[in-house]
């Protein structure tokens, strides 16, 4: 029995994999079928943007890891309460850039706070309303970061940046070798074209694209 | 074995229960002997008050209920680490009027969320540190909303309020019959020479006052 008529798609991946680019490839395609809601958090939410201006403020240096964790868990129940629940009530298709595996990847494994940890307190802020199929752009970082610069116009990779960034590579991996149905796995190293039809070939088994 | 030198002690009660002007008492006689830190969340803290000002919002009334739990963990937490934890392990004794207990009367109990459920958030922001000691200055909610009542100057008791504050009572009833070491009841009616001192006489077990 699903909880709502609708379905419920992320986009994970690291910095530089292209998950912008391939959501509004997939948009466009999937709106042609169906009814889409294209979000990433905050998502256009009045709260969950004030949440995100106290975790971003470049001021708040004493800011302690699990506060910032409890601020992201309150900001994703309220972009997932105010914009996501509603969708797929109405029977919408849910396309999401980053959900609550980027926190585990990037806070809890990477910055060390604790998968189990982050996962507890994200569990308690989705009421079990984890993604119904997740697109895992995989991606070498040294790939990802380099598409990054060109686009920033940053001319040196900081080491420690990198190796932040395997972290999040490797914290990825671990999440999906634990929950394998739910992750499909796309090479995102292809070209563009070629991501997109690995993503569209991924949710035929769901969609009819 | 204590994780730190000090005394963390809580003071709770419904609201005009008295909890500001015995603080302020006691603090200035434990102050005789003792390094005292009198404070109340989101006490000084600058990222801990940019998040109570997101709660208190009053355009912000699409909040949910789980976010605002959320938000007050993530309060609680950094007031905890910035302030109460360095003073505890300065040795000072920490004397906060309302912590965790009331999250969980008010949120949990009140409201309706479920002790259990924030009860589990908190234990995710405070690592542990339940005070050594709560202070709870039990008053008849009527009694205490006509403390208020004369304070703001307000000349009408409004009825759902009033059946708020006695599920606050309750809520706290339940807490105490689950930790009764932990706390000491107060009997908050009497007048405030004789509070202070029924505080101080429940303080001797720890302190010499």
């Amino acid at each position: 029995m699903e909880r709502y008529k609708g379905l419920f798609i992320t986009l994970e991946g690291g910095d530089g994999s292209g998950k912008s680019t391939i959501a509004l490839r997939l948009k466009e395609i999937l709106s042609l079928k169906y009814d889409i809601l294209h979000t990433r958090e905050p998502g256009g939410s009045k709260i969950a943007e004030e949440i995100r201006a106290v975790i971003l403020d470049p001021e708040n240096t004493l800011m302690d890891p699990k506060t910032e964790a409890l601020l992201y868990a309150a900001s994703r129940r309220q972009h997932l309460t105010e914009k996501v629940i509603p969708a797929l009530n109405d029977g919408k298709i849910v396309l999401c850039e980053r959900y609550v595996d980027s926190s585990l990847a990037y806070q809890g494994y990477a910055r060390g706070l604790g998968i189990d940890y982050v996962k507890k307190i994200n569990e308690m802020a989705i009421d079990g309303y984890y993604p119904d199929l997740t697109l895992y752009l995989k991606i070498d970082p040294e790939i990802g970061l380099s598409r990054l610069k060109s686009r920033s116009g940053k001319d040196r990779l900081d080491q420690e940046s990198i190796a932040f960034h395997y972290a999040v590579f490797k914290g990825y991996e671990k999440l999906i070798q634990e929950d394998e149905k739910r992750f499909k796995i796309i090479d995102a190293a292809k070209d563009i074209d070629a991501v997109v039809e690995s993503c569209l070939e991924a949710l035929r088994e769901r969609l009819d694209v």
